[in-house]
Formats: C-alpha cells, sequence, structure tokens
C-alpha cells in the first residue's frame, strides 16, 4: 500500500512539475526516479515478501516468481540508469556524470544487486550447486537481500534531497508545494523499507520448511 | 576503525573547508555535522556494540555501559541540533528551519531515539519492570534499535547532499576535492554502517544468558 501511493506520488510529481514523460534530451530525466524507485525499490520488496506472502506455495514456484520479480526490478533499474545517463549526455551542454554522493550510493546498490542476482541465479534457481555451498550462501543472500533494499531506500533519499534543491534552491526553504511532496514522498519511502524489513525478519513470518522441498530443504 | 576515521574527516572537512569551529553566528553550523554523526553514529553504535565486545561482563556492568554511551550520544545529539538551529537563527536573515527532507527524517530519528532511551531506562536498567513486559520490550527494542540506527546513517547521507549543493553547487559536478570528499565520508558511513549492523544481528557473537543474570535472563 505504502509501495502503490509512493510510485503514484513520483508519477505525479514528474507529470505535473516536470512536465510528464517523454525519453527526449533532458526530459528523459524523468524517468530516472520513477522507474529506479519502481525496480529497485518497488518490485525488489515484492520480490523479498513471495516468500513470506506465499509460504504455503512449493518451493520452485516462489523461486521463479522470486526470480521473475527481480527481473523485472533489475528492467526498470537499468532503463533508470538509462535515462539519467541520456538525460546527462544528449544535451547541448552535457552535464558530467557519477560526480555525487547518490550517484556513487546508486552505483554501488546496483553493482551488488547484479552480483546478488548471479549468485541466485546459479546458487539457489539452477540445480548446479551442492547443498554445501547452498548452506553457506543462504545467510549471506538473506543479509545482501535486506541491506541491497536499504541502501536502495537511502541512495533514493539521497535523489529526492539532490532533485530538491537543484529545481527548488532557496525556495525549498520556503515551504513550496513541490519541496512539501518531495518531503512526504521521503518518510513514505522510510516507512515503506522499515515495513518490508519488518516482514521479513520477524521470524513468525518465516516459511516453514517442507518435507517436498528435498535438496531444497534449507529456506 | 571506520567510525573514528569518518569523526576525523568530518572535522578536517570543517576545519579545513569552513573555517574551525566557533560557536558563533553561521559559524556554529560546523558543529552540527560533526556532533550529530559522533552521538548519533559513532557513540550509538559503541553502545549497541557493547552487548557484543564484552558479553562476559556482567550484565548490570553491561546494561550501566550501555545506557552511559547512550547518553553521549543523547548529549552530543542535542548539541549538534543546538548547533543547526542556532547558525539558522541567530543570523541577519535567519533561515526557515526544519523545511527539508534531512530534517524531518532527523528529527523522527531524534524523537524515535528519545523514545528507545526512555524505554530502555524504565523497561530495562531501573528494577521497575516484570519479566513479562521485558519480553514483550525486548524485541521491539532491538530491531529498533537498529531502525534508528540506520535512520541515524541515513539521515547524515541526506545532509551531506544537502551541504555539497548548498556549498558547491554546480562546482560539484567538476570533482572537486571537497565534493570528492564528502563523497568518500557517505561511503565510509554506509560501510561503517553495514559493519554495525552484521555484527550485531550475527548470532555467533550474541551474548549467552547467564544463570547469575537471575530475572535480567532475557537477552
Amino acid at each position: 500500500m505504502f509501495g502503490v501511493l509512493l510510485v503514484i506520488l513520483i508519477s505525479l510529481w514528474m507529470a505535473i512539475y516536470h512536465g510528464g514523460f517523454e525519453w527526449y534530451h533532458e526530459k528523459a530525466f524523468n524517468f530516472h526516479p520513477l522507474f529506479m524507485v519502481l525496480g529497485m525499490v518497488f518490485f525488489y520488496a515484492e520480490a523479498i515478501l513471495v516468500y513470506r506472502v506465499f509460504r504455503n506455495k512449493k518451493k520452485i514456484v516462489l523461486k521463479l516468481f522470486h526470480a521473475s520479480l527481480n527481473v523485472l526490478a533489475f528492467i526498470f533499474g537499468a532503463l533508470g540508469l538509462k535515462a539519467v545517463f541520456d538525460s546527462h549526455n544528449l544535451i547541448d551542454k552535457p552535464i558530467p556524470n557519477l560526480y555525487s554522493l547518490h550517484s556513487w550510493l546508486g552505483i554501488t546498490t546496483v553493482v551488488l544487486f547484479a552480483v546478488q542476482w548471479l549468485f541466485g541465479l546459479f546458487g539457489f534457481l539452477l540445480p548446479v550447486s551442492n547443498l554445501k555451498f547452498k548452506k553457506i550462501l543462504m545467510p549471506i543472500h538473506l543479509f545482501f537481500g535486506i541491506v541491497i533494499f536499504v541502501l536502495a531506500t537511502l541512495t533514493s533519499l539521497t535523489g529526492l534531497t539532490e532533485k530538491a534543491l537543484w529545481t527548488l534552491d532557496k525556495t525549498y526553504q520556503l515551504f513550496v508545494p513541490e519541496g512539501v511532496l518531495i518531503n512526504v514522498m521521503g518518510l513514505l519511502l522510510v516507512i515503506f523499507c522499515i515495513s518490508i524489513v519488518f516482514l521479513v525478519v520477524n521470524p513468525n513470518y518465516k516459511r516453514v520448511a517442507k518435507a517436498e522441498d528435498g535438496v531444497n530443504l534449507i529456506n
């Protein structure tokens, strides 16, 4: 619910205050906040929740669902990155790339996500790893799963802060509507992140391993 | 180690690029990043680690040490807040307060910290709560302990981003030394945060309850 509201607000923000969505020169930027949050925050969170919401389904079904949602997260994340690079490069006076703390955090997050995705694919989904390797990998996969999600959230918060200052400059200090909207979206992001982490770490919501899981017994 | 390095870098940042430390009008600001990180990130993290580093000491000693470090965190946090309000209010053209996402996140963090501190004091340190209440409170205290720490970290990251844009403006895009220093401090903050959370959640490092803990048996 918080996630859907967040995605709607970002769309409205870009539509109302920044001229909507068109993949054309500097306007390409408007896809960046929407696609990054849709991919790296929203779909990523849904992928995490698969093992909590549908915990009575067969393990292989859950794995495929988890992997598919993470493919969606990856596609939107990649498009979101292309949007920001295009908006920097395809204009008359190109803006340098990767100079800000936001961009450094973002690249770190995306690289960790890609590594995590590959380890997930070869470690758990494809039948190529042995049980010993899976047992070592599982706690690492869980820990970094949450770390990457929190990194995506905090990168988004630095992005909101950057956009507020670049766009509004000193008018940000006057509580203009766009500034307040940005702050509300930031708080929503934090509430969404805390809710998801709570649902994931709470032992009561964990999936109980079943005999039919076979060699996939580790949860 | 990451934490000490971070505090040193912030001190150098304010000393070299912003004229050092003096509690006088706008310069009071320079205490803000130093004291907030020293209190809400560094000492707060040390307070968390007490139960991991000295896990063979008596429970009551650990509690007092944990509470004392959190008092230090509170004092520096309060001074850090006073610094930013003074720097906004005690100048010719006062700057509005609490308009930014950074400030909203910061106030949320500090309020949650104060509530957490009071619950810790009356729930665990003072001998006024019964075992049932302690058992309910403990997982909440642990969860919010980590949430508040991560909130402090991400608030700092939005603060670094704000300071970079207000101070450097477009020169931030040219990889000037202060900009790179800010980004490095941001990455250090994230690495410090991940290290601390890892040490806290890893079950291998948890304190094992002892018989002598008596009614304080729950860890």
